[in-house]
């Protein structure tokens, strides 16, 4: 079943694998006279490579996209718009020793078993590197929403046991603080405490999780639809086809269960503009025009250095652990800092049009 | 935009009021020859009916299912499912004094933005009355799941700051229990905190928010798709579709987080069985054959019989509460367990059928 | 797989068989603040009903078309309307002795053979009463046409070997005479040759097939999109669903293939306006503001009064005629009219809502 | 509005223009375990290639398709196939001369009316050119017909005035031979004829219209849905995205209309084989198991050597005709006998995976 397009009138279709000859993303349903070039797609997918410190897997190729389709003279046409990026640095030998293993934690046993067959070079269709095509879309749907007006942001809320103290409705206006952090991070001081225990975590050979808050500003009242578009489950269907992403939640999030009604509820001022925030943004599906926000968790990476007890793909026993000189994360979730905010612009953009059809 | 559908193959499109004619639910793709009638859809219904006890809104007329179209001789024959539910106790009038009001916590505001028009009567579209008609469906799907032998239940995990303990691979055995429990709780003794913490919100004029949890028993290893039809992408949308519903997470969800690689990869054992299940069943989108588990976190009741701050739909400073013998919930947490169970089953149900075109 | 929606902004779903409860359809995505009523649609439903002349089966009682939902004081209110009517007149029992029969022209075989059941009573799913809702949804999607000032048509064009000859362009302003004419022909003298024919094959126990042409002026230049959402191709699509249609063309049609590029093509005069319309209004798929036209063929009436060899279900020989008493109009092209007139209007609703995403 | 993809569970996405980088098509849906490489595309990709014989226009570089992914170790991997044909021989310049003319039958104005812009470069995203990339995924499709058993083909029925006789189902076993005839066509003695009709068009600076047939046998009994995926409509649909195309028709099509039910009624043998096929193989929007055949009509080649009176794109008088050099087909219907072949495949294809839900 086709199951790698996202959106609905702003829809994207993406490809390729970690390994092959490339990846790309085809964006249908883009407005017509967009302003919109390669280096905008390419400052984007920047923000995910890797190896910029040792919070990062060793430094690969830098990422290099193409318009082959869908802008003329500088400007959307209306027409698809098909963004490639070719694979380099792409070294499938490291892969062999490991290709008959079950991976703890990892995709190959399930896509073997439903598909029969896994392209086991450096993950093939399960890889992370399926997101730098989100975020290539991402820069897209960025204009869109810059033309509308919107800002949006995302940041490293914790890391493992470390959590960051966060304003989410300033998060758009810190977004360049935020990537000049190695961590992702818009708080400096708890960004220092989780610097300390990833480097314990690396020494160990192990990884850890975190949880990313997105926030967007400027967003009108009006946007996404009741009763199976809402806003807020259009969020947690994108945010949960991430990678490693294990929940989501949108305002106040689980915290909210154990509010009280009149403590949650957001009350109206006289201009009916609201006093409090908890709802994050959203009531019933449907953007209040407050600041949007929510929260995506990530379990610690899969692929550790520590050896792990499994079984190989004809059910012998054996051990997994990472070959020496691979790439991995020590925790995922920092990388995937710009590919929740893109995410999250890929969902506004699609409700923003959709918007349209709305009323007569 | 056509926003009232669920679902790929086995797709469902909801319609109607809370004080309008009826409300009902379209089936469209589910397989000829599943034994279905209308005593299996009303009994589902049941479960969600208020009334009970002093947790659920005051008794109104029981819900009665009738299936308009889709079966003959007691099976389905490939056509559509259209399934009616007449309303009956549609008293408007109280609807009437508060009508220009600003609802706080309620999608009054928002509608009215973004529609110009808002059927206040109970709610109109906004109104989780249109659960019944998810429930009504999910009655179908349980019993697709049925056929292919899996088992599925959803049971309270807390409500305000009690929790439960609950072992989420037992729970589709104790389905009867929970359905006897006042709070459709599985651990009984918890649930008699939750009852006096329920009591004293009751007093207070005010509401509490609870949290569910699900799980399945049963799914074959390889359902759901990479990469946007990920099973706990569907499972996190089906869920954050619901009235009040402010989160969603899969297996440890937002706990796997604060855990290392090495404490949250699930081992294979020799027979590729995995050995525990961090994960909740399922790796890079598709089913481990384990227990599918998550949770949905649902916001208090926003409307409470406090008088609230608010303004009329003019911009006028007003106050809101609930008129005398209005109906509502203290906790809306406690009826939507069936409704939970059946989005469970309306997103197993459909990736199911959806796998069937995955090889040769 | 759900099969039964057609649209993709302006979506309907319909439900429902020959002799079931009823029928019906839900659209979802009407814009909110159109004013409708059940009048409107009723009175369109009346243009399809039997039994007004010797040329349609004897008289039924007349179809009600009830709004259950997404109406509030007159208007849409952007949520789903579902409009229901209830099966009256369904006497089940004359199928009885033909429901082992395998009907020649018929889809009671391909049914079985796919499902392995079909709800013979009177034709169940695949009857043509199905088109009662096409109707009702195109009186919605009619509204939303004259919001925009577009107006619409559809008359025979043939039955049998007799053409009329038509002003395509004029048809929208016949429309009243067109609903007059026993054949919902334009051309009265064709007509009366028409009618000749038919009551030839009626006195055969034959049944003749026809043409019908239709036409939409008024739809701005822009509408429709390419690649595969052209505006000829979905319009081919609505045509090619409805029971019996054979064939479906644009513009010149099969004629286009016939004439030279000089002669076919439509030259612009000064101002930009088309100096002549063979192309039916599109260019690429998209509308060039000039009347949009087509004709859609219909194959004879399948069910007739003469014996027919065929076999039964088993598989034993066996000979079909139609029931004494059976009702069944010797040209469904007639009846054909008023639902092709609605498949026309439910293309453009959707194309125009479509058609504002196209552009910032 | 995404418009550029095609199929629900064999779902093709396009993209790319006529002058840019490239063209291409993202195949999603393909089941896992299908053998295929470049070769078997590009095979295809042959049959369309310009300037074999003074019918199509001057020889171009070929086309040459790259699988960029999908592909592992020869065989399909349940992940998107992405196809990408790099652009030659684009040279612009050619263009520049008529970039500001609206050119009479061609889709530039509803381009720029639609969307403000046209990359009149080779016509942009209207350019027949898209239609290799259908060619491409068609080679994919095909290769899951064969996998069933299904073979299936397409010739010219006629050019211009003159008809061919074929035989609908011998024609998939003439596929060799009519890809060895100049026009593709299955009866060569009215080749003749045709090549004699074409010489004198472009004698004149002129060009013809053509009609295609298509058939397939092998396809099983039950493929197809109802109500609005029947099979023959999705045909109609899938013939009329193609440029150039202004009618389709199953089986008997048109002249359908002008028989008695008697006439066109198939009739069932004892063993429930149909001893006729007048409906072309379906019955009910669901496949008989018989020969599922239809034609296309195309519109002559609207780009023509006369000169032509027209406006430019500021609303004065101009006159267009091709600029020297250019190089246009003088009957689109020609090259389009692969295009229709693999729209054929295409449509099939996804229908066998549909049907795999019809039953439990």
């Amino acid at each position: 079943m086709a199951s790698n397009s996202f959106g609905q009138i702003f829809r994207i279709t993406t490809w390729g694998e970690s390994h092959g000859k490339g990846i790309g993303v085809v964006i249908d349903g883009c407005p017509a006279g967009l302003v919109i070039n390669e280096d905008d797609i390419n400052a984007e997918l920047d923000l995910r490579v890797t190896g910029k410190n040792r919070f990062t897997s060793p430094r690969k190729e830098k990422d290099h996209a193409q318009i082959y389709s869908g802008v003329f003279e500088g400007k959307t046409t209306g027409a698809p718009l098909s963004i490639v990026i070719h694979n380099h640095d792409a070294d499938s030998s490291k892969y062999e020793p490991i290709k008959n293993l079950l991976r703890p934690g990892h995709a190959n046993y399930t896509y073997l078993e439903k598909y029969g067959v896994f392209d086991y070079r450096g993950g093939g269709r399960s890889s992370a590197r399926e997101t730098a095509c989100r975020v290539a879309a991402g820069a897209v749907a960025k204009k869109l929403l810059d033309h509308f007006g919107i800002e949006i942001a995302a940041s490293i809320q914790s890391i493992g046991s470390i959590d960051a103290s966060l304003n989410v409705e300033k998060l758009p206006k810190l977004k360049q603080a935020i990537y000049q952090h190695p961590l992702y991070c818009a708080d400096p001081a708890a960004g220092e405490r989780m610097m300390a225990e990833l480097d314990s975590a690396i020494n160990d050979g192990d990884s850890l999780g975190g949880i990313i808050q997105f926030s967007a500003i400027g967003v009108p009242v009006g946007v996404g639809d009741p009763v199976y578009e809402k806003l807020e489950a259009n969020l947690a269907k994108a945010m949960m086809t991430l990678p490693a992403s294990k929940g989501v939640s949108i305002g106040e999030g689980f915290s909210a269960s154990r509010m009280q009604g009149s403590e949650h509820n957001d009350l109206f001022a006289e201009d009916k503009a609201l006093l409090t925030n908890h709802a994050g943004g959203t009531l019933g599906g449907i953007s209040t025009g407050e600041c949007i926000s929510g929260q995506v968790a990530f379990k610690p990476t899969s692929s550790i250095k520590k050896a792990q007890a499994t079984a190989n793909i004809t059910g012998e026993k054996a051990s997994f652990s990472l070959p020496e000189g691979s790439r991995h994360d020590p925790c995922v979730a920092i990388r995937a800092v710009p590919v929740v905010e893109s995410m999250l612009a890929l969902v506004l953009a699609d409700a923003l049009l959709v918007n349209r059809a709305a009323k007569l």
